[in-house]
């Protein structure tokens, strides 16, 4: 297997221009997946639960009587936990009591303060009422997605998790549906693609309308989400999965080349970087590639990976390491080196940052505890983890007393006036009290 | 002038389907709008400054030799400020005071904790680098607007806050101006349209590019937004405003009756509803809105709107209301009871709460100090105002010790195979302290 992978200089001539071509990544949108999608959702806000149940069997093979026969029963969910292999299932359990003791610190709460005249300002949190969890079926169903993503709603305190995974000529991934069980999922419907975006977004008349879809999935989901929008809240549409990993040298190379290729073995488009300031050391990790990469079970998606997407850059120093990696703005960010905390100061965009040389990003992944839903493609720029935020919504609070209303009113009328907004300006009039009163 | 509203009760037989009617708002995307803004984001990307010159001479009427001439210097935003009216000039100072204090409430804070063995996790919160500030140029033309959007940025540390506004025909607007000066805007340019977005999403020679896009626009704006996401974040696409008014028959008609023109007279899409369980007070109120229309400048767009998409509806008591305003979700939400206090905690979806008889939503629109960027259409359900937190983003942090990789590298190691990700595990099994040790 080749273990090509492009090495980098930022002292080359043309850095610059290879580092900005490296990194080109733009979503590929297909007009054929859009105008398919258009229809399938047209087709689900109309004929609800008929077109779920057509669409479910020309592109899942599943034929079923009605809509209800799709849903999966909580005792379904919980006998695939009971029955799951122990090791599994204590791991699977491991995971989630770490991610949910690490996402309860992420409830927001309430708050509200008085002014001097009694007026009451504050911030009401809130639960989504209802979430949708798309989970995708198929080799790349994993548990513990179910876990990453229903665990932050439950903590948010959503009354209903409605998850969907599709399963193709019917075959169901136990691991998933036990950690469906772990996680507090409260439904489950066997469907997927864009009609199951399409019932989530809008309802059927056995899939409850949820608030949120959140979850990976293929284009034709990615396109539903985007498409969906507005009617209910999505999650980031992410693409490929990336690591940047910034070595001072002292970490094992053969460490540093595994953390690679746990990217690169996602997908053919999956993104690893190395930056370094030894180029010793990056030899060493190119040669660790080489030995280590046949004896990888998915070595061909590695190999192409790396080839295409991935990068060993030598940098002048940590500083410029650092500054590259505000450039990219990486989903993952391994900081392998003695002294992280000198460092992460200067890391200003990035998905998850893991410090030290044991930090390896699958932990991460599984069972640290934080979110394994990152920013990808940059958007860590603007960004952030999933998380319970994601399922919480604020409303402000104004409780003006009397004597508040009258100052002010006073202003509001004001910039009201200003603005060419005279309701607005007679409604806070209104309140004003008699000495200050200007109109009426 | 007409004052027609629509009078509803929630005892009429075909309640449900004529509220759904009421309440159906779907917005109505253009193919030729959406083919424009595809052209010139793909002109702007291309050309650059030359093609944002082209742009604004055609839809502006506005020629500059360089992109550079269409900056305005920040001399001339604090000369605007300077030379503002005394009155508008307090005005616009109480309200940004007002507005930053209560923002700085939301600033979120870093975190971190360290569990037994060491192993540390937590969440850094950063401030976006640099943030676009879209501000319509024209009749809507809102120093408000400058204010909510600008001051919540500047609140949350960003660096860079750019302002575009177009200046159609060359005219600017000295309010707008100041309300930059007095926010902190670091740039301004006069620039507008779908040409503005594609500018700060990709940046030019001259306009640089930011990381996020927040305020309003026309529809070219908001097709131009929804297309450039994913780049760039962006804030909400926002639908017409609206209110809805819950009263328990205790305060002021004519008060109620402005506060709902104060809504209809935005424009002729702005929805007013008002609920209560008095019919008495429902008949007060329409005579307040027959005898008040004909004094209010902008009767035409109130009436339009009033008859179109407002309603006042008797409900058969304070809990159908609360129950009601949930199914709404409004942006603005009046509670204008005498004990509203009792009642908020029944309403989960609004934008802004104006509490008791008061709290005009006139006051929140300007300067109680909340955002007057609110969820409209519905999506109360699932978002929040704007705030401090869409200018912040987090990145979590995870340090294990030698200890914790060891423990939490064995579960890692055992749902990666679960999932078929051998180099996910073989990543979290190097880690694995000797004893523990399962493969290599």
């Amino acid at each position: 297997m080749s273990s090509q992978i492009r090495r980098l200089s930022t002292l080359d001539a043309n850095f610059a221009e290879q580092f900005r071509a490296l990194l080109a990544y733009e979503e590929q949108r297909d007009p054929h997946v859009e105008g398919a999608v258009a229809d399938i959702i047209h087709a689900v806000r109309k004929r609800g639960d008929e077109a779920l149940l057509e669409f479910t069997e020309k592109f899942d093979r599943v034929k079923a009587n009605s809509a209800a026969d799709l849903e999966i029963g909580q005792d379904e969910l919980k006998h695939a936990f009971d029955t799951l292999d122990p090791d599994q299932k204590a791991a699977l359990k491991v995971a989630a009591q770490r991610v949910r003791a690490f996402h309860e610190r992420q409830v927001a709460e309430s708050w509200e303060f008085t002014e001097a005249d009694g007026t009451r300002l504050g911030q009401r949190v809130t639960p989504l009422d209802r979430a949708g969890l798309y989970v995708p079926g198929g080799k790349a169903a994993y548990p513990s997605s179910v876990l990453m993503n229903a665990v932050p709603a439950k903590v948010a305190g959503v009354k209903e998790v409605i998850m969907v995974v599709p399963t193709p000529s019917g075959v169901k991934n136990q691991m998933v549906l036990a950690a469906a069980h772990l996680a507090g999922v409260d439904r489950v419907f066997t469907i997927g693609g864009a009609q199951a975006v399409a019932a989530l977004a809008y309802g059927t008349q056995t899939v409850p309308r949820v608030d949120k879809i959140v979850g990976p999935g293929n284009a034709y989901v990615a396109e539903a989400k985007r498409r969906v929008f507005g009617a209910v809240g999505i999650d980031m549409i992410a693409g490929p999965s990336e690591i940047l990993v910034i070595c001072d040298g002292t970490t094992n190379p053969d460490w540093i080349a595994m953390d690679l290729f746990s990217q690169a073995e996602h997908d053919e488009m999956a993104q690893s970087i190395l930056l370094s300031p030894s180029k010793e050391f990056l030899d060493q990790v190119q040669a660790s590639i080489k030995r280590l990469m046949d004896s990888m079970p998915r070595a061909t998606v590695i190999a192409t990976s790396l080839k295409n997407r991935g990068a060993l850059i030598q940098v002048k120093d940590m500083d410029e390491a650092c500054e590259l990696s505000n450039q990219i703005a990486p989903e993952h960010l391994e900081l392998s080196v003695q002294d992280p905390d000198a460092w992460v100061g200067k890391l200003r965009h990035a998905g998850a940052i893991f410090m030290g040389p044991y930090s390896s990003e699958s932990l991460g992944d599984y069972c640290a505890g934080p979110n394994h839903v990152l920013p990808t493609a940059g958007t860590a720029r603007f960004s952030s983890p999933l998380g319970v935020y994601d399922f919480q919504k604020r409303s402000s609070i104004i409780f003006a007393s009397r004597e508040g209303a009258s100052t002010l009113g006073e202003v509001a009328a004001e910039l009201a006036y200003g603005e060419g907004l005279p309701a607005h300006a007679r409604s806070a009039e209104y309140r004003v009290g008699p000495k200050f009163k200007k109109a009426d």
